[in-house]
């Protein structure tokens, strides 16, 4: 009874985040190296990109004035080549691809497979607007628009939008340190003999799962925590406590399992710190945290699915806090609403916001430049079939950002 | 006009499955090595489990039948003892921990806070009943239960399951292996100086992440495939040609990114296979594959998004497909709307089976012992808030499977 009779809400949670002191070490980092970080500062445009017009299809560069008319073939600007020097003059055209900028006097681009090509000069039948076929200058991104927000958790697909635009490097918070103690005298730690271990299960060992998927989570949906070490201790006392003593004072963050219940054997209760012990919660209710010198330590269940609670429930909301996170990474697949009619005789891919509602998750369509990653605001790619999708439509979405609506609690 | 003239409709993509050598190679290997592999074949529960009574709580291992009464405590069997040569006597009792096996003649646990011990004697106040605060033989798994399906792909959860009751290894087929060339002039590769970087950006030149991307893609969602190399060429044809003729000899797939256009560099056009060129997809319709003695090459554009269309739409069904997959990994938080009641004051964690109906994804708790993961229709695990849900409420899923009903196409 020593814990049973007083279990907390889950809403206590809230009262032990203050008490942590939270990651406040930045630094500078290559963007390509940014996935799973933590933004520490809104992260602007320093320029407009593409900075000139920038060929959309593989033709012709021409001045769109002078369309229709007869060009001479003057050169090639492939994508990756910079030749702004070349400055075409009057009746000038050179090949270019895709990606690729044009020169000064172009603004058009004439698809190759649109003109008669006659030895060094093309032929062009009809007029082409300003910019057709040319992303224009600021049509990615234009200078000061937010790309990444403080707090937000930069997913792969926030690094193409950086990269794209030349954004190399971002400040981030470093990331958490966790260890994680596995407690448990009945444990059995692969590797070993596969037959060796399923006759120990027969005779009441525990093939080591719970500390593993744990690790599994964080790694997977907290990847601004570093699980840096994971030991598995048995169950006498001395021997986690070690441990654990180590562990507090290498890392941000300790987690133990095992060992939770009311037993003899438990190892929170017996570290003597004081905490929320106990939550009104099934399966988990053992789930223990306190908070030493601003650093979390957390009990949790020797059962999976307890401790899986143990950390939706209680580790997240307190290691988010720790990280800085105010806006998760997602990796999902999902089906959400989505809230506009989408036309279109293709199939397709859009970028989408995402928002919890009364039903459910909706998809609200982003309008971006088709190849810009940069939208901050985009948190999914949604799949449109052939023929589009009527508003309220389900849809299949790819999202990159955590869906979930996060309080201090997941309650 | 190479091949924009006759685009392919996604469904086309079913015609080429049939040309692709499917993985035949199984092994087995250790369960806690199996995460993203796919089941060979079935996988059966080989005896009960548990295959004793085994405590579900701290307490007093008794006769059920002789509760109330007093017994004299003779011992103790703490979790990861196997002490069934142990046979109580009438009146007599041992201190088990929460996962011991009960010795022969103790049907049930008395937790031990409501107990009153002295000395070498505990009084037990009331009547429990045979299996109170036991769970019996079989409850989490019995002999013959089907653990895990052929053609699933493993997930961390299974293998929970699988350790928990003793499968220690399981039959898999190899993984896909495939190799990707990121073909492009323009194509700065990092680790660079990102000060550089940033200036070669705006000198038009683009820094690798298309490739990145698809490995990112491949990585998460496609365990079951492996990213064996990743080169990046210049748009020399005779060097991608190199780069692909090496990775077809000794891999089982090739993906090609850039240099997907109808411009004078089209690698996939100049290797010249027969295959399906250009998708009715946008963006992304440049995308092809062809098959070559069994083999899937595919083109994909240089855009990152455009790239990740086609992985989408034509890499992942083609490499699902050579994988023997029947039902994918997923690992997202979403929500979706709970089909049934679920009470309770506390919150909980359900483990539910997800299905996609007119308004979306649909959650079914599945009734399965507390602890355990071996149910094989349970694709997630679903937060209940305190209070419970009604039936029709919309809750936080945790995916483990690929909740996408899944054709050969997404289209």
């Amino acid at each position: 009874m020593r814990y049973l009779a007083g279990l907390n809400p889950l809403a206590k949670v809230a009262e032990i985040l203050p008490l942590v002191k939270k990651i406040g070490d930045v630094k500078k980092i290559a963007t390509w190296d940014a996935v799973g970080y933590v933004a520490a500062r809104d992260v602007a445009a320093p320029h407009d990109y593409p900075p000139y017009p920038r060929a959309a299809y593989d033709g012709y560069a021409v001045s769109s004035e002078a369309t229709p008319g007869r060009f001479k073939v003057v050169g090639r600007v492939l994508v990756g080549q910079f030749r702004r020097d070349l400055s075409l003059k009057p009746g000038e055209t050179v090949y270019v691809t895709v990606g690729a900028f044009l020169p000064e006097g172009a603004d058009a681009v004439v698809p190759e497979e649109a003109v008669k090509r006659e030895g060094d000069y093309v032929e062009v039948e009809r007029r082409y607007e300003k910019y057709a076929n040319v992303d224009p200058p600021g049509s990615y991104v234009q200078r000061g628009a937010l790309l990444v927000k403080q707090g937000q958790v930069i997913t792969p697909f926030d690094v193409v939008g950086l990269l794209d635009v030349g954004v190399t490097t971002v400040p981030v918070y470093r990331k958490a340190t966790v260890g994680i103690v596995a407690t448990g005298d009945e444990l059995v730690v692969p590797p070993i003999d596969p037959e060796v271990a399923a006759e120990l299960v027969m005779r009441g060992k525990v093939i080591e799962s719970t500390a593993t998927l744990v690790e599994w989570y964080i790694r997977t949906f907290m990847p601004y925590v570093e699980v840096r070490e994971k030991v598995v201790t048995g169950d006498k006392h001395e021997e986690v406590r070690a441990a654990v003593d180590r562990f507090l004072a290498q890392y941000d963050a300790v987690i133990i399992t095992g060992g939770a219940g009311p037993s003899e054997i438990d190892h929170f209760y017996k570290l003597g710190y004081q905490g929320l012990r106990g939550f009104r919660m099934r399966p988990g209710r053992p789930t223990s945290v306190a908070v030493v010198e601003g650093k979390p330590i957390f009990g949790l269940s020797g059962y999976p699915i307890s401790a899986l609670h143990g950390v939706v429930r209680i580790v997240e909301p307190v290691l988010r806090h720790m990280a800085n996170v105010t806006r998760g990474m997602g990796q999902g697949w999902t089906y959400a609403t989505i809230t506009q009619d989408v036309r279109g005789e293709m199939a397709q891919i859009v970028r989408v916001r995402l928002e919890l509602g009364e039903g459910g998750l909706y998809a609200t369509p982003i309008k971006v430049h088709h190849h810009s990653f940069t939208e901050v605001d985009a948190c999914g790619v949604a799949l449109i079939p052939p023929g589009g999708v009527k508003k309220g439509d389900v849809v299949a979405v790819l999202a990159y950002r955590d869906v979930r609506r996060l309080g201090p609690t997941l309650g």
